[in-house]
């Protein structure tokens, strides 16, 4: 098969940073060889620098994000046990849907799809809950929710965020604001292809880690034996080399360029297409004032066919944009520009194929 | 950090295979591109030919054996459901643990480590069970377990199959022996770093779906939209795009060779290392007729070192072996010639050092 390129601007991936493509031909080791643990520890390193945390149980799920976002919940929640969910887009949810097979009694805090939850909502929905769950940058709507209210007001819950979009690509301060469990994903500000789930977890949730979790695989009553070595390194299940390899050196492109240094440069590409695409006839579709700039949402202009548009940008321009999901589905268009992806050249030229498709539209 | 290069003769990972390695660098595209269903699509039908079925629903799952594990059981067992299992060795005592975590009724056959298990126990252990489960290769002792009267005998039953390590290695017929759902990994002698799970299920097995299993991240009723296309590719979860390059290219590889001439390489390395093993003084460990040429199980002689030896291995010859796992812990090592390590010159060095070792213990 031929191999074909594409400049990944739709909801993620987007196009890897080529230290993590050259990272994944470096030979395969074992995964209780020395060398391959002290490569793990320094992973986990860059990615508590990365999350902002020092949270010692912080290593990246062998699966991808949805199985972070299930790590989080199944190791959490139980039976009747009350969760509090904001719900404005598909990935909240998700959270819904995987908390209530954990059993738990779900408490759904729903915002209308585009805009922000208000955070006063969450923490006033139920006198206790166990856990306060929001996603930070919702993929399928291009709104960042806030979280910082949340942690300085939890109480006893847990605070548990979807940090899949959001990471390396907005402000993100896992200790600064509070939060309990965070999960990511690779493939989109970090710069990774997707395939593992950075999982961070403090110690305050730690305590309240569930025995026996219904997953066996995302155990981390296990698990963390073999990523912080406690006692010994036991062997849980195998890690998967060479995406940790990817992983590792994508931290490391993102620490080399400093990680404000990243948040700036995702704001500015993102900020570029916000600027240029209501010239082009395309109404901005998330909330003013909640525009996630790695991930920006506009409303398909009359005359323009979504998915014909669509094809000849990915045909004729090698260019992958994302359709709406769900309610939105052939309303509005998500303009992804995450990891390697968020630089000037690309938004210039979607910019520029857009005007030739929408000007014969 | 420096690249490391091993001889990886532990119990998995093997040696990749170069191909699958350059996959890896493959452009990365979406994963709803045409061209990568199209990819997967021929992915699939590999896996098709490699697990010897015409199963519809057959694909990797996106994670480590280990999640193929908990895919099988959670998607078919629900509480009070009865399950036999069979338990020699390490994955046997791993599938009871994950069947009991989705409430099911664990009927253990127990049978020493070391030895196979009779298959008619496991058909005597209950008269209607839900499911009869049993590890083809146990990869904790180097046996191979019976399969094919079980599938000939199962009667309602569904027979559950963990062929991690059998899979590329030594005969396995899916659809001859009556398997209805078999998971694999990727990193044993299919000669592709560990990261996935290839998956089938008959379509016996899929009438028996549980609606909504206790795992989001492994309902088959939602992965086999994205999988099989029914309907529309439903976006499920973002498939691991480069690790699924390089089990396509790996698959390729296999089916290059050829299926039957890849067991055979497995079989005559193997038997090499079972033939000259013992003139170094080790004795084979598993019970004769039964013995799995991918993974050579020994007992330490004594006057020789457990950990002293391998770290010597390691470190002088950049050999990768297995300690002993549970009750052999430090009583047995395990030899791996798996996938690409499954070269005549690999195992004539390795007996080479071991001469060396053995000589000065």
């Amino acid at each position: 098969m031929a191999h074909t390129e594409r400049i990944l601007m739709g909801p993620g991936p987007g196009n890897p940073y080529p230290e993590v493509i050259e990272a994944f031909t470096r030979p395969v080791i074992g995964h209780l060889d020395p060398e391959f643990i002290e490569l793990l520890d320094d992973l986990n390193d860059r990615l508590r620098q990365v999350y902002r945390t020092n949270n010692a149980l912080t290593f990246p799920i062998s699966a991808t994000g949805s199985a972070g976002m299930e790590a989080s919940f199944v190791n959490f929640v139980g039976p009747g046990d009350v969760v509090v969910i904001g719900i404005n887009g598909v990935f909240g949810t998700r959270m819904a849907d995987v908390a209530a097979r954990c059993g738990a009694e779900v408490i759904a805090v729903e915002e209308q799809w585009g805009r922000a939850i208000d955070p006063q909502q969450l923490l006033d929905a139920h006198p206790n809950p166990a856990i306060i769950a929001v996603v930070h940058a919702e993929t399928s709507t291009g709104i960042r929710n806030d979280i910082e209210p949340l942690g300085e007001a939890k109480g006893d819950a847990l605070l548990l965020v979807d940090c899949v979009t959001s990471i390396a690509g907005i402000p993100l301060e896992i200790d600064g604001w509070g939060i309990d469990i965070a999960y990511a994903g690779t493939q989109k500000c970090l710069g990774v292809p997707p395939g593992l789930s950075p999982l961070t977890v403090s110690d305050r949730a730690l305590e309240r880690l569930r025995e026996t979790p219904q997953s066996w695989y995302l155990d981390l009553n296990m698990i963390r034996k073999y990523v912080t070595g406690e006692g010994a390194r036991a062997y849980h299940h195998t890690a998967p080399i060479s995406m940790l390899y990817g992983l590792h050196a994508g931290l490391g492109v993102v620490l080399d360029e400093g990680l404000e240094n990243s948040w700036a440069r995702h704001a500015a590409v993102g900020g570029l297409l916000q600027e240029e695409l209501p010239g082009l006839g395309f109404e901005l579709w998330a909330q003013e004032g909640h525009r996630l700039p790695q991930l920006t949402t506009v409303t398909i202009p009359d005359g323009v066919d979504d998915v014909a548009a669509r094809h000849e940008l990915l045909d004729r321009y090698g260019i992958e944009i994302g359709g709406g999901l769900g309610p939105v589905a052939g309303k509005v268009w998500r303009i992804g520009a995450m990891g390697n992806t968020a630089r000037e050249r690309n938004a210039r030229l979607l910019l520029a194929a857009l005007a030739q498709i929408v000007k014969r539209g």
